[in-house]
């Protein structure tokens, strides 16, 4: 297996907090990350490297995190073919809906995957659904979250 | 190989010309599908037992389109682990964007993988990424179909 | 008289205490009812179950609440004919935008009537004037409601 | 049974013919039914005295639909005790999003049932609804109605 | 001269205390004024007596603050031919969004003279001007206001 | 009497064609007036000469009309003590929300009375309504208006 | 060189501390600059001063801060030819969008380099990026200041 | 003078005639210009090659023109410390509010300058004011296409 799955790219310090329960999730999913801080905008060059760093180590999902102009997500996107999860963060106009409009209406020929404004948790979620279709540990442990779900 | 990789649920009549190119670009990925209408709120039982369908048949992702309310991405993440991409159909209030809230907002648990409203096209390329990292052949004719979009 | 005219359904325990002056006022209106939390994306089958066992017990009105996206209402509205009642609840997008879109552009076939955002204490009401039209005494402690409103 | 179940008024005569998917499934529900023109603004006391005469008629739900500022779903619904349900016209701000937020955000106290910008249709079904309670020829045709909904 | 120039009526006893200023201002400009809670939904005879007894004592201006449906300030127009005012009031959609579209758009024919979101203060100078037409020492107490706040 | 009792100034040429009903009604309630395009961003010592000219004349009411960023009516309320009816006009954002907020939001000490989007008819009317308190063949023909729009 | 290269206009005195962090970047670029309080509702007189002084001492970028209706940038740029960066302030509707709105969409002619709500930071960024076409030093401290952005 | 001083980049080849305009002014101001176009989404490393050839051909301002996520301004502004003026295209959402937002949110430190959506002739000219300061051709130009509009 690769040194990690998912990569998660926060575009701020400030993020950092909002995507706790991202990590939560993926670890508890088994799910092996590596969590970066790199915007779009202040480190182009940092954001392309930790593309192609993701790539050649065989990380399989890319989860970006932003907001304002959240260009993140797309910018990843851009640079990849492997599926890209967008969060959403609200700090720029009310509901970070700057941002979800920013990050989900993307053009043609580049999707981003988006969850909803500060959806972290569901970020995980969604990468392991993803992952859970080529690794049965994940999906197993996927089933189980659910279920804990249902129960709460 | 399943008989349908992808299972296309689209909420009304009215909506399957919106996802022509969905069709298209799965067929140009070599992605067998199926597509269907189903109404999460006319048609909840049908919806249920196409989610079944696709499970047992062994389709990897589901996409679902709808407008307004636009229940059907959600309802459908709901009874299933698989991914579920949701694309936000123009039909309510102007630029779908009661769809799109209605798609993307998905509660912490339930994640829909949200695209652009009608961006059905960039549905079947995510769609195309995910299954991409199990089937070479959807890689290599992704990558081929990311070459003609850069020199178009 | 059935043991319960009104269900109450919640999508989620935060939401509870927005539906205290809902229960409130159905206790002053002297309307039996029954309150559950049931989430249309997390515990579908419990939805499903709750709106069979209110309709064979003969309740005559369902009021249903929720946050983001929303689905409930139409959700419960899509499997009884029974009049349903949607409350909108800020817990997304700034003033519960994405609820209020979600809950009230149905598409045609399935109507929910919907109050205002947070608008509990006026669901209430709003079941206490369908039930009036049945229940003489309910109509009685309404229009008593009414004028302790315009004295207010 | 009285003349008319159901006062149909409409804010003004450029709205009619987005009623008429409401006098359609009236008829089919076979629901007699009174259609007004009468405004709020223009002429609060036709509003009034359509209100009085509907009670005094028998009438059991008021259906208001309006545009713009759209207060006529309200004014009705405070003079009378019957359930009142709003429909939005789309005839001022885009989508008539200013048209349902008049009629949805109802202050505490005199509720009204608002269904989708347009939703003349869904009016009538809610209406249908309503009165299937104590009707149980309009409750059988509500339930044909909803099966050939299923089947289209 | 009249009792009082101006009648201000507010929607609810709540959103007294926003109007402060605009009393403020009244009675710096030295406009005779009376201020009266009365909701358009839930004391439509009320808000109907006001209005005519201010007619016939000679007032000349009516200023209407409310939040939410904000029906009132319409529901005043429609009840006479002088100038009516509207303040929006922030009480129920962020920034108070849906009373400012309730009260800015009223259809052709019955027109009111919206001002910002909240604006008490500037409800009371825009009465003063109207009145400064008509009343010489109005207009200069304007002038002399007009210079404090320039200076300020 | 003055040459003209009401100025109307048009942000643009473009805008004429919505001011036509402006027009007429003006006439209609026997106002004289006058029309002049001239805009804030592109002629404001057109704007500043316009209004100084207005006030020497007599005239009692300046209306003015301008979209997008439509700071026409707030620059010329800067200028006078007149009352200034604002029209915003749809073309930029849709719906003329651009336009609307940039009116309506007026900071404290300088009010714009302003109508709904494209509200031409209305703010003639209103114009009428605060002119009759002083002329009263306005104040008649005005309740003669108002007569003929009830009947319509 | 100028006294002052870069004029910053505040549209009210309860913005200034939101331009701090502009005041400061402009300090940290070498960019010698001059700070007033003037609006152009309340003080348009003072308003053109400031921009024909402005003009004659040379200065070459002038920064316009505003909240609500903030026709300020767009007053400031009808009066001269010099680049106008433009601040929304959020002080009226949620998140500034008011004042956001109205500062860029500027009709044909005259336009405003609007930042982003509350930008006062890249305000003084985008004044240094223009001056530093033409001034040497400037273009070095920019790109000082870069790096330590990349750094940070 | 370098071979262009302005480089345009447009996002899609369906945005180029929006920017007829804009090379209209550019053409009448006398400013030298090369237009490509170049999606930061499809075609990354073409724009980072623009944006470098740009800087080394000597341009001193880069117009960026693109629609929905709309990341082509912001992302040329992170490789250059060149003044970027970004036009928003309506191409997704209505009004183009989605490319609005994602052009002038710019998080700190790296500014765009943004005109009105659509706002091509407005881009061309803020580029002018820019120039003006350093190119005294290009500042007389200015002031005759300014008196032109002006007489207009």
């Amino acid at each position: 297996m690769a040194d990690f799955l998912v990569l998660v790219i926060v575009g701020s310090k400030n993020d950092l907090p909002v995507m706790n329960s991202c990590e939560e999730v993926l670890s508890e999913l088994g799910i092996p990350y590596k969590i970066e801080v790199a915007s779009a905008h202040r480190n182009p060059e940092k954001v392309e490297n930790l593309v192609l760093e993701a790539e050649s180590s065989g990380a399989e999902v890319i989860i970006a995190a932003a907001g304002m102009s959240a260009a993140l997500p797309g910018v990843v996107a851009a640079r990849t073919n492997l599926p890209v999860i967008g969060v959403p963060i609200d700090s720029g106009l009310p509901g970070g809906i700057d941002a979800l409009f920013s990050i989900v209406q993307m053009p043609s020929g580049i999707p981003v995957a988006t969850v909803a404004v500060g959806g972290a948790r569901n970020a995980a979620i969604l990468a392991g659904r993803i992952l859970a279709l080529k690794h049965p540990d994940v999906r197993q442990r996927l089933v189980d979250l659910r279920r804990r779900l249902e129960e709460d």
